[in-house]
């Protein structure tokens, strides 16, 4: 089914004329709804439609949608739930291509409520009508001034750069006071409800095409299309307009309570972060950090790098802000030599000059010194960002703070740098300082903690978009024999030996450890001989995947002896384990000493497929959790992302003294390991790579043990486990 | 030296009279200071003091204060930095108690102005004079209207309970916009700037001892006097005054920029941070977190439990709080089945009633049901805290929020529990919202991350104050002989040989490894196998600590033949690799399998004595140093937090089926560990167990290796390290 026309929504955001439908002025929020019309400007026609009043708001009612004897663009329908489904087919019937459906008591009521949403939706994709919601605020194009809104009052909103998709109107409400207080222009404001027609996708689609947005600002609990909105995504980011994400539900506990209020299905949010990552979204977790990220992204400049100037009044703040930069990374260099004479030359010799900057005096002295101490950190060579703490007095308009905002403004416009100013902690704003916010264009970020989070998250945005376009592809070629491939995962049972498992991965180049089957003890000692003392030994049977439950391993094995004695326990074991199981004989292995240990996995994720994880072996994936994950296919700086995001990255640098890992060839075998993922997508269920070892640089990596479990189950035999 | 009279601090906060001294209408200092004595309401006497005007501010004006006729108690300085010793020793001689010096210029600025400072100190010392400053803004008591301040307005701050001390100026004035804005009773605000007199304790302690402080907020650099600050924390704890503290200056970027303010000594943060949590004393790392712990703080309930109940009306916040509180760990427990019964009369048949709950109608609908929902969650049995959210509409006064939050405050005052109203982030609170919060006496908290933070620092504080009082004493009777243990430390080099070492932990009865001293081959034969095989031998000499890298130690030695070749190689490898070294023997060790590697160590803090760290050993301490830091003594509720904070605790608890670790013979030994590091700290600047192995519950744990490196270094011999 072709989605394209929902995301085609002009008709919705900019109506030639609107029917009212439930219009009365007995009833609170038909009056809500036609003043939010008219007082925001709406300039275009308006029909009141009610079954039994002649008129409202003075103007002609009518009975029905159908009998409106003019071009009827959107309605907007705020009546009880049970009559909603009629009253929507008259606009069908009309030929009314949009509109809002405000009334509530759908599927995130009950499960009749469900039905009537079905039905609601059907009408609509038959007739191709946008609609909003319903249990939703509605919509509002600040530019035309277009409000089809209940609930949420967008007077005071200036039009500007920033689109908001919320499926909340409540916290849709609490960012537009934000907009007020911060002076933000505002595009479109949506709150999409239940999404039983246009989704948040489609939402986001139009916006990143509509050439007055710059920024995108989502809340939502789950996304219906996961695909459509990764290809939104990539749009988003080929045009270089961020998309901020406050995706509710991350929890257990949030997912249920989220549940209670939408049918939206929420997938797992792991899955949702890895792809996030890999798409560029700028994902936030609560409401404060959103306002801020939105604030800095919606004044953003390409940054080159990230190195910060701080200039602050006075050695504590300096201190404050540098404890806060250094917990969340921000890298706040020395100032070149250059920089720091002529810093001499205004600053009080009694002062140091360092980064953070203390200049006091600068900020009570004289304007043309406070711009210095500015002109002469935009001009330092180490640095890309500068910000400096404007104080904000709130008892009476200072026409000093006037002056200097409207100076810097003037400053960030003539530099390339990014200049910011903060303040030291949220406090309220009051009315000149909103006016010098809608004024200037200039990222003005309260409190140090969020705006460096904020800071973080657009040099990472940079990252991702100035990512070498190359390395999008894997860059690997695999000549792989899918038929083979396919031969070998025509299995017995559900999960795959680990030699099928690790032959397999051979196919793709991924390099295993030294290893052969051995069908009786002699034939093991020719083996182990073969590859060398000491070995591993392991049974190789369909049946028994958790092989050290059966005490089926045997590591250390040293000479021809002890190869004979332990084929024979080992089979000992399996027989006492499992009498019935189906053996292939005991596979001889090389023993791998030395070399990192790392995880790889993948799992099938619903709605995204093949989803793959990397880890540190042993106690900081088992304890610490500590993994990453993107979902197939990887790019090669997905790969690179996701080693810096292991928390003992280190280990693989290498400490104490020790040799950094062979870290290309574990990037190498995870693309490897996409490709496969891909190939394979509908055959496997899962792999378990654990451990490759990973050898010093230029040593390469070697899969030491690997467990396949196929993704289609064949009828199970007695013997399947 | 006895500073209690730098604590008595009544003098300089209400004083009878007060010196003026620079006093003159020309200068705009001056005219700053008077107005704000003048008016913030000053009764006493104001002397303005100057060398040649004769009046100034329609008084009389001295040429020096020893020229005025009556009692002068105080005065407040604000002329340059050379004249302010002169003025100094006259306030001395007319015999004032108590001033505050705002001139700068002083330790902070330069050696000279560090000499004229300790000039300043000594002639205060001297004459008992409690002085505020140099370099500061000044001290308000706001209950007595009594503001000697420059560049601090605190008109608008009402008096209450909340007592500030900070170092830096401008981040005071910070905070009192917020009292203002968050509409806080304040009874002390303090600015103490470069503390050549008066310290932080010392206001900290006299806050502690005004009966209407109740809570009491510190922001500083660096605590000068330690011991004295934490003596004031125990009586803080006693009082059950919580002292909420934002230390700044814990990275290296911020030591090095809070130095260039004042000339404190900065300690080691991570020391701080120990002492901090032992003392019960609540940590912020930001001014905006500092602003909602105190706001929670001074509203503060006796809390029995952490268990929360949250009400918002909507789905989509309830995911929000739900995400947020599992991120800051806080419980949010289903509700009892008599609670959903009784929130199901009144809320609508389409929401599932969970906790959060969520309740829209209630929102809008009548105060009653809104009322009952509250009250059904303050008489759950599960529930300790409930927490909702209001609305702030902020375009107009809502008369239904003013008359809710009125019943709120109500309920809150019935209740034992603690109601909190939460905002859903940070935005400006109109005028009507800040007379509501001054009116009412119920905790406010802008935005749930922030708020959910603040209410874990609580729940922490009262798991301190509740703590076992019988666990503040070690519980541990150690028999020592110290004059044995005096002996062992007498060691020819800098480090104790690895035996010494052991020798001193067995007589505080730390578990050791079995192991005993061998001087011949056929003499470690007969340890081995007395102890049983497999062994572990080690060179034993006092020059040798780094035995690894020597090469000798040598691991897994099964037969009485791997002991003499063993025995041969190391001596050989140690001849090699030191030919000189004093040799005692080989040590011949019993090998410890199994069990979790700890590590326990000491180092001496130069303020705060011996200071202990714990740790799990492996890449957990050493790429993720995942270490817990207390000073000694250690109680017994020390150790269980400590080991409480590591975040691989879970490996003691034991995870994949393992059985838990002996906690309790970890926690004896952290213990008596503790008694060792107090009797000895004049003897041991360093001690590493690494590693103590911890078996199975009730299998105990025995140290492996320990390593003692002697606080007085000898005059090395040729042969020393």
């Amino acid at each position: 089914m072709n989605d394209d026309w929902k995301s085609d929504l002009q008709i919705l955001f900019n109506p030639r004329s609107i029917a009212l439908i439930g219009a009365s002025e007995s009833s609170s929020r038909s009056r809500a709804i036609f003043n939010n019309l008219r007082e925001f400007g709406y300039r275009g026609k308006i029909f009141p439609v009610h079954p039994t009043r002649g008129e409202a708001f003075g103007l002609k009612c009518y009975p029905k949608v159908t009998d409106i004897p003019e071009v009827v663009d959107a309605f907007i329908i705020a009546i009880p739930r049970d009559h909603v489904v009629t009253a929507l087919e008259e606009c069908a019937e009309k030929g009314v291509k949009a509109g809002v459906i405000i009334s509530a008591g759908f599927a995130e009521a009950s499960p009749e409520g469900k039905v009537q949403q079905d039905r609601l939706t059907e009408i609509a994709e038959a007739a191709k009508m946008r609609i909003c919601g319903p249990n939703c605020y509605g919509v509002a194009n600040i530019y035309e001034r277009v409000a089809l809104l209940l609930g949420t009052d967008v007077r005071h909103v200036q039009p500007g750069k920033i689109g908001l998709v919320f499926q909340s109107g409540g916290l849709l409400n609490l960012t537009l006071l934000a907009a007020w207080d911060r002076g933000w222009g505002v595009s479109h404001a949506i709150s999409c409800g239940n999404e039983a027609v246009v989704h948040v996708t489609h939402y986001t689609e139009y916006l990143v095409r509509d050439s007055r947005t710059q920024v995108v600002g989502i809340l939502t609990e789950g996304i219906k299309d996961p695909e459509r909105f990764l290809a939104v995504a990539r749009l988003a980011a080929d045009r270089e307009k961020p998309l901020i994400i406050l995706k509710i539900g991350k929890s257990e506990k949030g997912i249920k309570a989220a549940q209670a209020h939408t049918g939206t299905l929420v997938g797992s949010d792991a899955v949702y972060d890895a792809v996030f990552k890999q798409h560029g979204l700028v994902r936030v977790h609560d409401l404060d950090d959103f306002i801020e990220t939105v604030e800095l992204f919606s004044k953003r400049k390409r940054l080159g790098g990230g190195r910060l100037g701080f200039i602050a009044p006075s050695g504590a703040e300096c201190g404050l802000i540098a404890d806060i930069a250094t917990d969340a990374g921000i890298d706040l260099p020395e100032l070149p030599a250059k920089t720091v004479g002529r810093l001499k030359k205004v600053q009080s010799p009694f002062l140091s000059i360092r980064n953070p900057l203390n200049a006091p005096e600068q900020y009570t002295r004289k304007e043309e010194i406070f711009n210095e101490c500015i002109a002469a950190l935009l001009d330092a060579d180490n640095l890309d960002i500068v910000g400096l703490r404007l104080p904000l007095p709130r008892m009476r308009e200072d026409r000093d703070v006037v002056s200097r905002f409207a100076d810097l403004a003037e400053a960030g416009k003539k530099t390339e740098k990014l200049l910011i100013v903060f303040s030291r902690a949220s406090v309220s704003l009051p009315e000149y300082w909103r006016r010098l916010l809608r004024e200037h264009e200039i990222p003005f970020l309260l409190e140090y903690r969020k705006g460096f989070k904020a800071l973080k998250s657009l040099l990472h945005y940079y990252r991702f978009i100035d990512r070498d376009k190359a390395s999008l592809d894997s860059g690997i070629r695999v000549g792989v024999n899918l038929s083979k491939v396919k031969g070998l995962l025509r299995s017995r049972g559900r999960t795959l030996t680990e030699r099928q498992s690790k032959q397999i991965l051979a196919e793709y180049g991924i390099p295993i450890a030294r290893e052969s089957l051995a069908t009786g003890a002699e034939d093991a000692v020719r083996i182990a001989r073969d590859i060398g003392y000491p070995v591993v030994l392991k049974i190789e049977s369909p049946e028994i995947a958790h092989k050290t439950e059966a005490r089926a391993v045997e590591i250390g094995i040293r000479s021809d002896a002890e190869v004979r004695a332990s084929y024979g326990r080992i089979m000992e074991n399996v027989r006492a384990y499992n009498s019935a199981a189906q053996i292939n004989g005991v596979l001889v292995q090389e023993m791998i000493r030395g070399g990192r240990e790392v995880i790889i996995g993948m799992t099938q994720d619903s709605q995204l497929g093949p989803t793959i994880i990397l880890g540190l072996g042993g106690i900081l994936v088992e304890v610490l959790k500590d993994i990453a994950m993107r979902v197939a296919p990887l790019t090669r700086f997905d790969v690179e992302e996701m080693l810096a995001e292991l928390k003992g990255a280190k280990i693989l640098q290498g400490f104490r003294g020790e040799p950094p890992a062979d870290i290309a060839a574990l990037i190498d075998i995870t693309l490897r390991f996409s490709h496969l993922c891909l190939d394979l997508k509908h055959d496997i269920a899962e792999i378990d790579i654990n451990p490759l070892m990973v050898f010093e640089n230029g040593q390469g990596a070697k899969v030491v043990d690997c467990l396949m479990t196929r993704l289609v189950v064949e009828p199970r035999d007695d013997f399947g486990s």
